[in-house]
């Protein structure tokens, strides 16, 4: 009984703590306590679960509590943003074991930047005092649209030099692993809803930074769209503006809201900025002519997310990126935007607030994804057979 | 071995087709072939599927073939429209048995609607020969906004005395049957994915009629939202517009492109069209007036397509509704809109064109939908119990 079809439905329930004893796993399954039992220690006896103290039960003795190995394998993060890079290591079970953030100007040849990543996740490693060997799946956020199935960029504004290069190659010759590669906002809003908001269906996730993404959760899971392309607010275009965009477009959101576009708006007014973290710190500080920008910007932020409300329905709408410490002037902006171009029932159970994650969010995110890749049907089947070969 | 959660996956990969016989359901199960064995037999004993043939096998005899029973239960459908009602019974294998489509005021006290509806679906039992007591799904469509947990209209602007009204209570008195109310578009958003493209992993259909909704499929499956509000997309804001609309907001698409809105415009230049049909039949003779509005209207839905083109990456846009008839006016503007205002990478894999299904999108998707939940775990559970009591 070491069918990975067999032992993924059990493994998840594990993981995700919504059965840990064989009965409970019995009831919630289906399967009969035989068939629990058998599959159970074949999951024992291949390491893929311990046994952890005992669950009250219902009478009798009390039952075996099950949890995930947490030293059944690694993972490794790289979640590469315009201008900075958060590297993390963690245990299956998801804790954090080291972590570290790095500058990094994106938009150069992807080998560079991958040796250079994959110099500090082993760093990371020996911080940690764990093995390369023991990595089964390493996750690489970027800024950029990419085809989930094979793990490139398709078109990347930030990055050209990235467009179609097989990110998962360069670790498939180093890691005994699998690799996943996804845009850096799908990974906040997964992190932020695996973390923060489990129990809601439909989430979206707005990141204000350099520029303006959005990843979508439905039904618990992530949206990519049919291209990789979903979330892709910051090019929907903002009634009356008509700024050139970077995308040869023009009045986009980004080019009238993003981060870079106010940090030029207050440069042309005299106030040295040239970032977005410069924007947020202007701002933060009280700055004038910053804030007014920061909540103009939250007003057609707000405008085009009601649309999207409008459409979609969502939950809630979680807002990050390095403009979002600023809570109340970015935030009260998009509410209000929100509030007056949506209609009043696909907003009747609308939450809007600030990342509880914030900069983590990604890095989370990422190693949810790994967790739910190596605990899948074919993560198992690797699992297994890396121990009959090991 | 009846046992609803063991004998619902078998259900569904016959009912799809993606496996109908005892060796290929154990290969696409992973279960055992005696398990399938045994789980078959009890679906044959219980007539929820029958032998039907032979197909090729690997060797050695051929297999038999498994199908849904269609005999194991009837569908009622009362697809209520605006303007009219299109009735229908099927089988559970979804064949149409009967069908017919009545004019209809929707604005009436609930429980008259109902009684009105349910004497037509009497009288369509009558026509195909068949028993009130062997209906086992009632699915109602309506042109409002649908709890559909609870199957209630919800703040409806076109039925206004639906508001809350409990619409499975009256079947339930009535059949021994689950009832499910849905979103009219959801509906058709259902039937022209499962009947045309089940290959399709994300796809929109569009409703031009009187009014302008959308109907969402996200992984193959709808998406209502967090309130059954999702694709409400007649009232997302036309920039530069500021017609008042009903829902109280000025600007609404559907208050500036919607089929009702059209009829004013033309009965404001002269041309008499009290309805979204008189507009289409107008347009459809040539009516250089008409084809104007049609061709403006259609300009003012791309635009808006664009922005949800760049939010939800779809595979395909489908157009359907009453002016969707006048395929290339209307198509060719709204492609032109989305053309133009979304990135690229969005439409990399994007079709847009008009509804196979037509008028039958509705129904279709609701037998579509009554198959599934009659053939889910609850589904199973019900008709086992009604067997045995029966």
């Amino acid at each position: 009984m070491t069918d990975p079809e067999a032992l993924s439905p059990l493994l998840r329930h594990i993981a995700k703590g919504s059965a840990t004893t064989r009965a409970h796993l019995a009831r919630t399954t289906g399967l009969s306590r035989s068939s629990v039992s058998q599959r159970v220690d074949a999951l024992l006896s291949n390491g893929l679960v311990i046994e952890d103290g005992t669950a009250p039960s219902d009478g009798g003795r009390p039952a075996l509590r099950l949890r995930i190995n947490a030293e059944a394998g690694l993972i490794l993060v790289a979640d590469l943003g315009a201008t900075q890079a958060r590297f993390a290591v963690s245990d299956l079970a998801g804790a954090e074991l080291a972590s570290g953030v790095q500058e990094l100007v994106i938009d150069q040849e992807p080998i560079q930047v991958l040796a250079w990543a994959d110099r500090h996740l082993r760093a990371l490693l020996d911080t940690a005092g764990r093995e390369a060997r023991d990595v089964r799946a390493v996750v690489v956020g970027m800024p950029a649209p990419v085809e989930f199935g094979t793990g490139t960029a398709v078109k990347p504004p930030l990055m050209p030099q990235w467009d179609g290069y097989p990110v998962p190659g360069y670790f498939a010759e180093r890691y005994d692993a699998d690799t996943l590669v996804d845009n850096d906002v799908n990974l906040m809003a997964l992190g932020e809803h695996r973390a923060v908001h489990p129990d809601l269906e439909h989430l979206l996730f707005i990141k204000v930074g350099t520029g303006i993404g959005c990843g979508i959760i439905v039904s618990g899971q992530l949206h990519r769209g049919a291209d990789g392309a979903a979330g892709d607010v910051g090019h929907i275009r903002v009634p009356g503006c008509d700024t050139p965009c970077r995308c040869g477009n023009s009045g986009c959101l980004e080019a009238v809201a993003g981060g870079q576009a106010l940090a030029s708006h207050l440069t042309a007014k005299g106030v040295a900025a040239a970032t977005v973290r410069d924007v947020a710190r202007l701002a933060a500080h009280g700055n004038t002519l910053a804030r007014q920008e920061v909540r103009a910007a939250a007003q057609h932020i707000g405008e085009v997310l009601a649309a999207v409300v409008s459409f979609a329905n969502p939950s809630a709408i979680i807002v990050g990126g390095a403009l979002a410490q600023l809570d109340e002037v970015l935030l009260s902006g998009i509410k209000s935007g929100v509030h007056g171009g949506a209609l009043p029932l696909a907003q009747r159970s609308l939450r809007i607030g600030a990342s509880v994650l914030g900069e983590r969010a990604g890095t989370a995110g990422a190693i949810a994804l790994a967790q739910e890749r190596v605990l899948s049907e074919e993560g198992i089947a690797n699992l297994l057979r890396i121990r009959r070969s090991g």
